[in-house]
């Protein structure tokens, strides 16, 4: 295998795994957060505003997690520095 | 094996890594998150609306997370840059 | 091995782990959304109606994590663009 | 080892492990569901017509991940288009 | 090796693991709805009936999965379609 | 290696690894069963008929999965269709 | 290695592996079975006859799933029919 | 491969590695930490300004070692010594 | 190797696999039974000769698990019919 | 590969390493403590000041593990004494 | 390397294996009688000698189960038959 | 490779594994102990002084544990005696 | 490598892989009777004695097993007989 | 490589797995052991002196296993036998 393929099978594989492992526990603690979210409301009705507020802020800072995931991921597929390196290097032979 | 036949092979298997290993934790936490709901529905039929709503916003969070990885997994399918690369390189010659 | 044999079998490999690792976690989570919701209905069973409507899109909303790693596993082994690709290649020669 | 059997292989291979592996959460999610139905006909024993039909909807849904994995295993076996492709390829020799 | 011998051995390897790994979580799915139905009798004995109608009718669903797995093990040792092929082509040649 | 050991030592290991691997979750299962069947037994002694009529039951259920994996063991070491082919094979010639 | 001592290290190996992953979770399933009864001898000394009979009962279930590891492992050590084809091979040389 | 295609292969990998597995845990530890947060809120409403300001604390150390896996990830895609040096070394000759 | 060395090898490996292996799950069965035998003591002293009976024969049938496997290990460390086979064989010689 | 490129990749896979790795353990250990100090001042509202105090010597401590490993792998990738002495070796010939 | 030489890395990679691994789990069983024993002891203080005397014969019997590996691991270094076969052999030449 | 390189890398493998694994564990125990800290002192405000001075005392214990594991790697990286051995070997050619 | 090399190598490896090993779950079980010796003087401080002559009992007991660890460890550094064999057979030539 | 970097290769490694990997669980037995401590001053703060006494006595005896690892990790360090075997055959020749 010559040096672009190599960087390209490596992005491909580093993108998928990446993607799949990383959205892997934010999953899960969305699901936590959302589900005692929800034993809050049954149990306690009349804060739900403040429940649902902090639920929010929650899930939105676990989302980030995921999403440095997926921004690594569209990284290295579409914006990759290591694969235009070599890129240009071809197209300059 | 030829370049093409690697990025051709690694993208099939990170394709279906990435929507197989991705889709695991959603489906969990998804599973948690309605079970907690349905709990809470029975503790407290009265909520259900809020509670109902509360779990659908959940939902489509965690069901981002699965979709972040099946769009993975379509990209190195139908929209795969490295193979388009590899395509052009091989019509080019 | 030549190109098309490797495509082949790396197309049945990823569509046997795509189908039989992607539907684990969502058959578990199912289970658990139908487990919670068997203990509410005999906790509460005038609130059946809202119970088992939440159940049902629940186990929708489950159930597609399942079916995409079904629907990527058909179009590994039914349209395989990777594998038209060189079957084309192949009659073209 | 020449191409067909090769091809073989991977279907013997690949159809065993998608059924054992895939039909192993269903069952544990059926065996959840079930005990669960129990306890709430134990509980609950007046509600036993609306917790037996919800129980054997939801076996249904789960059933149905471990019949995509034996259906799977099938196509690998029985209509297998990769196996198909390569004795029709022998054949025209 | 010849592709006969691989042949056999793949799917000797295969029928025991697919037997053997594939009973696995229907045992232990039975189990815990055997355990359940006990504990269930012992906490309501006048919906014996019920019960244990439940139980069987969910001891068979989850009897189901092992023996799919089972099926898929006598397949490969006697009514083998890709060993009756090269059998036959070896019995041509 | 000629054909006839591979067939052998492959047969040999895969009744080993059928029958230890495939008596694990039987065993843990059955110890589940019986140790509830003592519960219930302690709970409420009346219903001992009962409880001990459903156990057996039960404990029938498992151990027949465990069954599967001896019977495929058995015919693995003494009415192995591959290793009966082959010595018909080599005493043929 | 020649072909008989490729056989017997093979079935060393097998009778060694069988007997210890296969007594694991026996002893695991006759702990719990144990505790369990001693649990419900202290909490109904009066059914102290039934609790007994049906622990035997139970312990004699899981003990047979570990004999039949024994067994296989016995088999393998001293009635090995593919170990006496080989000797019976070389002696006939 | 050359020294500059190893740096490069092993930078994507280690980058795609760091971020992945790194965001696993803070995922996961924000989860609990909003989880408790609800559950806290829904029993001592009173508390809710202390409750959140300790949350926010807390989740900004928790997201820190995120983020430390995240800049250890941008280093070695945009600010990596060793390819730079290398990359020099290679404009240099 | 030549075949008596790579037989004495497999058996040294072996039978110190089997011991240490097939002695872990009882060590944790008993330490169970004990320890639940203790509680039991502590709840229900009048009870103490039915407790301590049924104790002993409990450890009896958990430590005959690991007795299996110490046997086996004796067995191929003092007893070793496939090493007796070779030494005599190279005795023969 | 030359020296100085092993030690260049070794830095950088083991840089990445002990970031992501030991940036696990201290996540979920401050997610605990968090939810604990939570729960904490819920239940005991007027201790914040004493709870807040020790919870944040607690996560300093905590706190200080992560930063170990960071450390380790900042001096890994901008002060690591091996890659100094060989690029010093290096520009020394 | 010669036999006498693979017999003794062996020994000692056994020895090492079998007493490591083999003290692992009565430990635990023992930690386990002693944690219950304390308990017991702080509930019931009146049947200290009953509880003492049952808590030093279970520990006796776990005990065993360490020292079998213990045993197997000193005849593995002080007592080894195979090592004794290969010196008495290499002196005898 | 020459030795030197290889005790380099050896040394930057270990330094980061020492640290990143060791610190682990005492991050989890310190974590647990805080927790426990807070939770004791919610429901004891008035041993607050005891409570904090034997938390403290604990801490310093676990971190021992991880300040082990910090040393062993500093050691290997600045003060390495096989290091040095080798580059004054070096130095003396 | 020659035969005093390897002995040497397999000797550190071992020493080193049966204290870390060997000495985790005394570790662990240690913890466990420590703790529960607190929470029984906790609960019936007038039991001290009794309670701390027990707990030291068991803690001889646990530690027994680490010390068999560590006891083959200094074995295998300090007085290992494979090592002598090879030295004094390295000094006879 | 030759015999002397072989042995100080194995010892760095060796020395580095010892200390993370056998310090993990005393970490977590400390952790436990302090927690429970904790617990039961908040339950019991007039036996402060007693189970602080007991605390320090149990942390001693699970440092002590933390410490043999730390010795064995120093010895292969600083005073390593075979280490000085091979220096000293080294300055011999």
């Amino acid at each position: 295998m010559d040096s672009i393929t190599i960087i390209g099978v490596t992005s491909i594989v580093c993108a998928a795994f990446a993607t799949s492992i990383g959205c892997m526990m934010p999953a899960i603690a969305e699901g936590k957060a959302v589900a005692t979210a929800l034993t809050s409301l049954a149990q306690q009705p009349d804060a739900s505003s403040t429940i649902t507020r902090t639920l929010f802020v929650g899930l939105a800072m676990i989302e980030s997690t995921a999403i440095y995931c997926f921004v690594v991921s569209m990284i290295l597929i579409f914006a990759n520095p290591f694969w235009n390196h070599f890129i240009s290097q071809a197209a300059g032979n």
